[in-house]
């Protein structure tokens, strides 16, 4: 069926009638009830679990030509679905749906000397499009995020699992019509064409209000060069760690630990260590140690080099490595000024932590970084809308307009100023 | 002297040059304090007041060349500078010192179960470019609200004020100097080639956040085509009012009136009238006869013409004419359902109004319509940044992302998250 699409229509035109049902979806469902929109969460949270049989059939269609592609293990790992799997979906949409409705929200509210009441008001974006690699549940994930915000969503999945995406958007679709809000809410591109990418990067003819790319580096990289829309993302987190003489080493020892080693594959994992000069008969060795000691390659510069000449030396290059692997870069910095600098050349604005108890040290952290999450005294895997209490996120961007940090249902929300008068007119 | 540049610099080589000035004055500009930039701001105040004859004298240049090209009156009007109008500019920095400095308020602050404590703290955004036509008083006016919220700016404007321009940004200058801050805080492009613009539509790679275009639509409307970079801005203003048949008539027709007549030439100008058609016998004819009565011209719809045949006829042009002028169209529509229709087909989305007393008529227009700024019973001529209690505005914006409304200092900020920890990591 995918196909036959493909063959029969052409896609430019495809493409703006997909924008064109989606903006007329998003008026209704802009102010559609609190009520409505979790009843259709309810419902296809409880579509996805009975028809697990058919999204498991169609996801081994995927998985069977994926095998025969020769493609990586890693990436069989993440188009694989399971029942467990399925369930977790569901779980996940009925999150969802018990987040509080930003929609509504009165932001701001204050009052003029002439008597008019200005309120700010939560409103939804509009239409979304987002656009990702072959992981089906980002189907569901992202289509229960852009309804609960009150957004009509187009979704442009990896040709390698358009069967599974179709299977679940079926199951997104039958929860709309059931809570009775517009079935074009939320759309599938049908065609596994690029060329239905590179319309979706063009706005659809101004239909499309933001972009979010779900997905590795290139494909980010593609959509933040071409779209001519705005986009929530970030390209990589070259998260740093900044390791003040002032603090306390055990906790220096644990942070950076956690920080590179919980997990390695996430963007908010460290990549690179900074010590500061004044700390290095104190704290270097210890946490060099720990890091070697939980499995964690290190790649010294010259100074760290001195203590200790066991290391593999670092390049420049490592310093602007996302490693996503049991790698760290580690340097010798001067003190607060030193660890400002080197950020400022390498960062990539995602998060970065400072581990020190001289506040004005804290302070010029805070003030002269300029990245989207920064940490005192705590790990930089706290980057995440969950941990920071928002819920479910879509993504962290690294942007400085609009949304910044993780990127959850608020974040997915615009406003507009209501006034309320009592006949005033302007002199 | 601007000429000579023009001839000796390539203008991409130059634009880019400008590009890392603005960035690298950005940085201390970030963590300046409200002391120091207020100190600027004074001073530049100050250097205008005293330099007034020069700035008089360079305009004279300005309006000699614009009098041979054979300018329209009302261009040359907005080129003039006067003693006046020199003082006003100076009072309008002063009056932009008085504002709160938006840097560095904690939006929102919230403390998890693990303890970390996460405050949303506003930042500036970092280089924004404007670009302008041939106002000489918007060279004092951006610079000094891009100084206050913290950001470099780097200001285009219209060729024909270039010598004013010049001498103006020069006391700006002093102001920066005399407190100890990047003279490239404030850039003014020193040559008038077009491809200037081009370069700074391009974002100079990488380096401009976002552009303010000011001025009229065609200017607007080549910024919003071809920037690659996010625009604050509004095409314009088709800003409507529905008067409701529950409405008190004379509060309609002093609100209409004022709408459409105070100043007919700014956005926030009421441009279409819509009356419910229950009103029809109440309200139609009284507030039809004050706006005559005031000197506006009516277009009218059939239906409108069918109670009184004298009025000019609408066409389909008039519901989407932005006319700045002592122009309105009238339509009969079919209660609140028939307005929020016909604006949703025809608004800019900027400013509408409703006249009513039945509170689910106001409820409807204010979920269902989806503009910058919607009024209940208050004239759409407060749609304004000082009127908002929000101080001087750089504009108002249209877009739905980042800043919608008036952009006032708060809107020309970015945030970021700042975590407090006690050596949290994450299980």
């Amino acid at each position: 069926m995918l196909d036959k699409v493909s063959e029969n229509h052409d896609v430019d035109a495809l493409m703006l009638e997909i924008g064109r049902r989606a903006k007329a979806a998003a008026r209704p469902l802009a102010i559609a009830s609190t009520e409505q929109k979790n009843r259709a969460l309810d419902a296809m949270a409880n579509a996805i679990v009975s028809s697990k049989d058919t999204i498991l059939a169609a996801n081994a269609v995927d998985l069977d030509n994926a095998a025969s592609s020769g493609l990586a293990a890693s990436f069989l790992d993440r188009l694989t679905l399971t029942e467990e799997r399925i369930l977790a979906m569901a779980g996940g949409i009925r999150e969802i749906a018990g987040l509080k409705d930003p929609v509504g929200d009165v932001i701001a509210a204050w009052d003029r000397p002439n008597g008019l009441q200005i309120e700010r008001v939560r409103t939804p974006l509009g239409v979304i499009g987002v656009i990702y690699e072959s992981r089906p549940n980002v189907t569901a994930d992202a289509g229960a995020l852009c309804l609960k915000s009150g957004n009509a969503v187009i979704l442009r999945g990896g040709s390698d699992s358009a069967h599974s995406s179709h299977a679940i958007h079926a199951c997104l679709v039958e929860g709309l019509l059931q809570a009775g809000l517009p079935e074009h809410a939320i759309q599938l591109v049908p065609i596994t064409d690029r060329a239905a990418v590179g319309a979706m990067l063009g706005g659809l003819t101004g239909t499309i209000d933001v972009i979010v790319p779900r997905g590795g580096k290139s494909l980010v990289a593609r959509v933040q060069a071409e779209a001519r829309v705005p986009v929530f993302a970030h390209l990589e987190g070259l998260c740093h760690i900044y390791v003040d003489a002032s603090s306390d080493v055990e906790m220096a020892k644990a942070i950076v630990v956690n920080s590179k080693m919980r997990r390695t594959g996430i963007c908010g994992a460290a990549e690179t260590l900074l010590v500061d000069s004044a700390a290095i008969g104190s704290h270097l060795m210890p946490i060099l140690e720990a890091l070697t000691e939980a499995g964690c390659e290190v790649r010294a510069s010259p100074t760290v080099l001195k203590v200790f000449a066991g290391f593999k030396p670092a390049t420049d290059e490592d310093w602007r490595t996302e490693y996503l692997d049991a790698i760290i870069a580690v340097a010798v910095v001067d003190g607060i000024s030193g660890a400002i600098a080197h950020i400022g050349k390498y960062s990539s604005n995602h998060t970065e932590a400072v581990i020190a108890d001289d506040p004005e040290v804290v302070e010029r952290f805070f003030n002269e970084v300029d990245s989207a999450i920064l940490l005192h005294n705590a790990s930089t895997q706290f980057a995440d809308g969950g941990e920071f209490g928002m819920g479910a996120e879509i993504g962290i961007a690294t942007g400085k307009m609009h949304a910044r940090g993780p990127v959850g249902v608020e974040q997915l929300t615009s406003f507009n100023y209501r006034v309320h008068g009592t006949g005033q007119i302007r002199p």
